[in-house]
């Protein structure tokens, strides 16, 4: 079985193997594990250890966000987020209930962020702590570039706090080059191409300093689970019990990645995913929702055709028992399905889905593959 | 390598082979294979589908904890904590973060908490609207009945919240005769020998429906959690995405536990492995830190022996040269080691575990092996 969705993503068997062993979170060689994972993730990342560190946090990618936003903005920041898509809709309630004030635009979802519209808003309200933006988001398959939106919010004096959760390890990310930005976070189980159970953040130490005794919660404190690493007794330690085995899996994917070329050749392979499965669709009479400029290297939503014979969960299913699974869910207004394009697979298994696409279609008596349109 | 820790414990093969496959969390078949895990879990809980509900939550223990003080406990409530070791500390801490009011009462840690000081502190400050305890306090070794503190609670009209992390599965645990019980949490790898990574929560109904909105966080508002359950277009589904690996190792150590004969049939495993340790240690000249009477099945305590040769750090790697791993930091007043007596093991490791220390000793050149006691 293969997923072809936007993680957790299909791994390769050395990473799955990784998963099954019994690990000693507070061993030494443990403790080694981390803080060579930590300083790989650095490197990637393009931080330097006196200005940057990586921390590890148990969970998934809304719990570095929720501590993330805690820990950097102080309870009576407020902070801005365009509504690029699902995932910038929950940084928006994360930092709501964690009540952290927050001002929401709506924006053309697909479409990249456009910088002026930051700068405006900025300009327009001076209480604005913070930008917080979702690098890629996964609902609609659009790329936001934070390097325009850094530099209007480094021009503004604000601060920027990145959601990379689906982009970081493919998409290109230098930490140096954004004196704005607070913190980017991303998980184990996306571009990496590891198990799900642990994220990370990639944070400025000035800023994690500043920042002690904001975040109201202690186990989303990344202050404090900075401050923890520097103690001589628990140096290296995560503060909790963390998913170890998922540690050892990311610290293999993290062999592969950097076996295979790093980020530079996972973008191509990834692009290639995209283009394989792009043309595809395309040749196979069904229609993509984005234009070919727009669609992003991470997932790619197709309209669903409009045929009375449409059914999204018998496609998924049907799709399942050939050995390929896609999302079982809309993401989009109008009805779509949607295929991730990240994880261990290839252009050629993109090809081999499009059959399995054909067939099925086939199997359901669809005719009509054009796109279903809601009414105006 | 066998891990002689208070968890994340030794696994079973078949547990760790669970570990090692691909899966999409939203897929139907992982909705069955978690609902059937909440159901498995509530009925070991003792708990009735009507009145009391399993929520999975990402992360390790100290989220649980703190999902479950924040949801049951609304912003200007006040907890009650005995300050029976480590994990009751850590409690507090949390629910001090997370803004709540917090109480802690110093007791006697090397003896099960006693319901009448419970008692006595709650006639004392009709403020108190929650106590919080630890069933099993992993940095003492010492079990604390829930019981008769639950029955306490009762009479005072408060509510009660369980750690019950390191006791769940292998201590009682019966949530249907704990009315004044909001809550209790446990973790995958503890003495359900699973895999870390993911923590879970019985709660009750009545009292999630009740406490909606308290929460101040989205990740850890275990009434949300709920909620998402029971939405048609999200049934069965984690809001957010899950360790699937971890969930899946944990229904595979569930067939294990039910195998073996459940909870009981665990206690006494655990019991056999603590005898023979604590045997194996006096015949040794070994000390323990608890009497007979007093030692919990879960984690021994032995001080260390008074001689100048004895390095903690260097028995800890000895061991581990030998196949053994336990905790390599003291977790007591006076220098200890200590010892799981949890995981997939048995009473045979825990003798080939005592042949190896009376080796290592030897090895280490420690010829006074009688405990190291602080100065007055």
């Amino acid at each position: 079985m293969k997923l072809l969705i936007p993680g957790p993503v299909t791994t390769s068997p050395e990473v799955k193997a990784a998963m099954a062993q019994d690990f000693a979170p507070w061993d030494n060689d443990f403790r080694k594990l981390y803080e060579q994972v930590r300083a790989r993730v650095l490197a990637i990342a393009g931080g330097a250890a006196d200005t940057h560190t990586v921390l590890g946090l148990q969970g998934c990618g809304h719990f570095a966000a929720e501590a993330a936003l805690r820990t950097f903005m102080a309870p009576g920041d407020k902070i801005l987020v365009p509504l690029v898509g699902a995932y910038a809709e929950r940084m928006a309630r994360l930092a709501r209930e964690a009540g952290r004030q927050v001002v929401t635009i709506s924006v053309d979802q697909n479409r990249p962020l456009q910088a002026k519209i930051i700068a405006d808003a900025l300009a327009a309200d001076p209480s604005i702590s913070h930008v917080g933006m979702v690098y890629s988001e996964t609902g609609t398959g659009v790329i936001h570039d934070p390097a325009p939106i850094s530099a209007v919010v480094q021009a503004a004096g604000r601060r920027l706090i990145i959601d990379a959760v689906s982009a970081f390890g493919a998409l290109p990310m230098d930490v140096s080059a954004h004196p704005a930005l607070d913190v980017v976070i991303f998980t184990s189980n996306k571009c990496f191409e590891a198990m799900p159970g642990l994220s990370f953040a990639v944070a400025r130490i000035d800023r994690l300093d500043a920042c002690k005794g904001n975040a109201g919660s202690w186990s989303f404190d990344y202050a404090d689970v900075y401050a923890n690493l520097l103690r001589p007794n628990s140096a290296g330690v995560f503060r909790f019990t963390p998913p170890a085995q998922v540690l050892a899996s990311f610290s293999v994917a993290l062999d592969l990645f950097e076996r295979d070329g790093g980020q530079p050749a996972r973008l191509a392979r990834y692009l290639a995913n995209k283009a394989a499965l792009y043309d595809g669709m395309i040749a196979l009479g069904l229609e993509p929702c984005l234009s070919r400029a727009l669609q992003g290297p991470v997932i790619v939503n197709i309209h669903a055709p409009d045929d009375a014979a449409w059914d999204l969960m018998g496609f998924v299913d049907r799709l399942k028992q050939r050995g390929w699974l896609i999302s079982n869910f809309y993401n989009t207004p109008e009805p779509s399905f949607r295929v991730g394009c990240i994880g261990a697979i290839t252009s050629d298994d993109m090809r081999a889905f499009c059959a399995a696409v054909d067939a099925v279609l086939a199997d359901m008596g669809i005719r009509n593959r054009s796109a279903r349109r809601l009414a105006a």
